[in-house]
């Protein structure tokens, strides 16, 4: 006999309003399955071992024998756990200054270029240390689980030092978190330029990066990294076996939507100056648009014209951009209801691209994003009969508890 | 001997990373008073019977003698109960579905004339019942007193007929909260004109409404009320003892910030279409103009011109506006991270603006709005030591406890 008493055991979550979920299978989903949810009145959710082994209305459930765990689910409605697929979660100390001089009128690109902005959290974070930055990981995932995100990205970028770069992965790994290397996030100060500093990165940071993280990233805007610098960049890591990711079209439309989808890239990430051009280039490609909108509202810029990707064809995902400087924000509720209030995105489609769209970019979509026999019991239950709430209560906090591989790990 | 034991008695909030109230004293404050938030580093505050009686930094704490509460503070920063001067959280059922509508493209004065809108929510407040209501109105101070709101107003105008505009009133009070009677929010379908519906108004409700209101409030506006049926309506209010609010300007400009400052009101709110010729007649006013920024934010309208209200010297408060159809939102905290990225205001403005200015609405500014002595002890504790997180944090759980007349009522 084995020992099962580690184990996550069963779970059946009982009596639920509604269990909504992304319908279909594969992933990315596009317009029109985008926004096709499959919603389930008076039904149940049956877990084993951690993964998801039925759903149905409460009319249909057989008797469970043997020993379950029951989460009455009355008044609630389940989604699938969040999935954040572009977060910079790494970081130390915060830009709580800089945001008060922004509200009085100094602009990000005005802050980033006077060396406040990122090269501030850089020095933070070369002086955190390892434990630091773990401690700092765990925190920032513990907010992240009471808004209901069981699945969680995060990137490197504020290190930009050998030591500090590869603490970062490591401490990513170490929290849960899906590690990517933005080795290119901006010139750290001791380097001159931009090409010396890639040089280093490349040779002394991606042999081990590589063996740390699963994707690779780059900051492709003006005063950054310019196009020709992020295809080297992103060809040396896709040689050393990494995906590829590219922050791209933020502030100016720079060449990273062609860039993306000529190497291959899983995502290209913001997308708010993006043109009609790369609109449609992005929906005849099989890179995903990853929508930031917390992000430009935290700037108080321009969302990206996610209505036209949506209808246009592409393949959108939604994330927090979670970071010190420009979006110190860990909720994807919010960002729920920004995409219905600000994208233009219905509650269904914002529901997608935060759950299967988001698995796919992380290369999870197989079993993480959906409510269905054989994924992942990572389950958020809201507080709420409707699942739309999760985008219509505005702020509010609508997330009652979280399970996470069958287990629940958060409860309100 | 006085029986002690049902009174709140003594409580040391003690070791506070920061304690931030804003300064001076008299209410409301203009710039620059509005942006002076005094903020104490390792703080304490004392309270006794519900009231503050010392807030000093732990250096010069004396030696408190006899029976006590203490919290320890450690990390945490202390700002006033938040006063959330203008809501609607008396009504029953929701407005997701045409939330889902307006994501999908139809705009919310579409919805409203078709019969949406308040209307759908007039028919299921009057359903409720007195006592569905008053449970309506506790479950929302719940979710508000989560956000850090320790006083609240609330507005009937989803009855619109005696009974349940009388009982909106009612649970209002019931639930803490400061009752205002917006009798005039909308024409019932009962009625074929507005000028009709005023009459019964007047004649058949205000005079119990004046019992049980502390003030009256009209949305003037396109489809609501003219500017001479708001006079009409707002006199005899005041000829029945009622202080005077108006919903103004929120879509169209109809005469509502001339009539507030001529008729004496308390404030007038939203002001999102407000021009320059407004701005001045409210600055040289004693008129308080109360910003919605999250109905802007809910509704995708441009935002009020908070910076040039605030600049040309006017008096504002923030407030949420929560309601289930413009607003779906009962979060301070989130309102004050609108203000200080989509309103350019800053963290400092934004504090005073919900707290004393809102305080000053609501003809409360003596005993709530600040931590000082002699004010009530309603005091949030943030989860942060920089008191301006209430604002960085964007949508993030930023309340860690909650103390209301000198007694924890909410607790992480």
């Amino acid at each position: 006999m084995t020992d099962r008493a580690a184990g996550p055991g069963r779970l059946l979550v009982r009596d639920l309003a509604q269990l909504a979920t992304p319908s279909g299978s594969g992933a990315p989903l596009r317009s029109p399955a985008l926004g096709e949810v499959d919603v389930l009145e008076d039904a149940y959710l049956l877990a084993e071992d951690g993964l998801i082994v039925e759903v149905g209305r409460m009319a249909d459930l057989g008797s469970v024998d043997g020993e379950v765990e029951e989460i009455d689910g009355h008044g609630m409605s389940a989604i699938p756990g969040l999935v954040d697929c572009h977060t910079h979660a790494c970081f130390a100390g915060d830009r709580v200054a800089e945001f008060t001089l922004r509200a009085g009128g100094a602009s990000y690109e005005d802050l980033h270029s006077a060396g406040s902005g990122i090269l501030a959290t850089v020095g933070a974070t070369r002086a955190a240390g390892e434990a630091g930055l773990t401690e700092a990981v765990r925190r920032h995932r513990g907010w992240m689980l009471r808004s209901g995100t069981t699945t969680f990205e995060a990137k490197s970028g504020y290190g930009l030092d050998r030591e500090t770069e590869l603490a970062s992965l490591r401490a990513i790994e170490q929290e849960g978190g899906i590690p990517t290397w933005l080795g290119a996030h901006a010139v750290p100060p001791e380097f001159d330029d931009a090409g010396a500093y890639l040089d280093f990165a490349i040779e002394d940071v991606l042999p081990e990066a590589a063996r740390l993280a699963e994707a690779a990233d780059v900051f492709l805007e003006r005063g950054a990294f310019g196009a020709g610098q992020a295809r080297r960049y992103l060809e040396a890591c896709r040689d050393a076996g990494l995906k590829l990711r590219l922050h791209g079209d933020q502030f100016t439309e720079s060449g990273a939507v062609p860039l993306a989808i000529e190497i291959g890239a899983r995502s290209v990430d913001h997308l708010e100056a993006t043109g009609d051009d790369g609109i449609r280039a992005l929906a005849a490609s099989d890179v995903v648009g990853v929508l930031l909108p917390a992000s430009a509202l935290f700037l108080a810029r321009p969302m990206p014209p996610a209505r036209a990707l949506v209808d246009a064809g592409a393949a959108v995902a939604l994330a927090t951009d979670f970071n010190p400087g420009s979006a110190f924000c860990e909720s994807l509720p919010l960002v729920c209801s920004l995409a219905c209030t600000q994208l233009r995105l219905t509650p269904s489609e914002a529901l997608s691209a935060c759950t299967i769209n988001a698995a796919s970019v992380l290369g999870r979509a197989d079993r993480k994003g959906r409510l269905a026999p054989g994924y992942e019991a990572d389950i958020v239950l809201l507080d709420a009969s409707d699942w739309r709430y999760l985008a219509y209560h505005l702020g509010g906090s609508v997330v009652a508890a979280v399970v996470q591989g069958g287990r629940v790990t958060w409860r309100r």
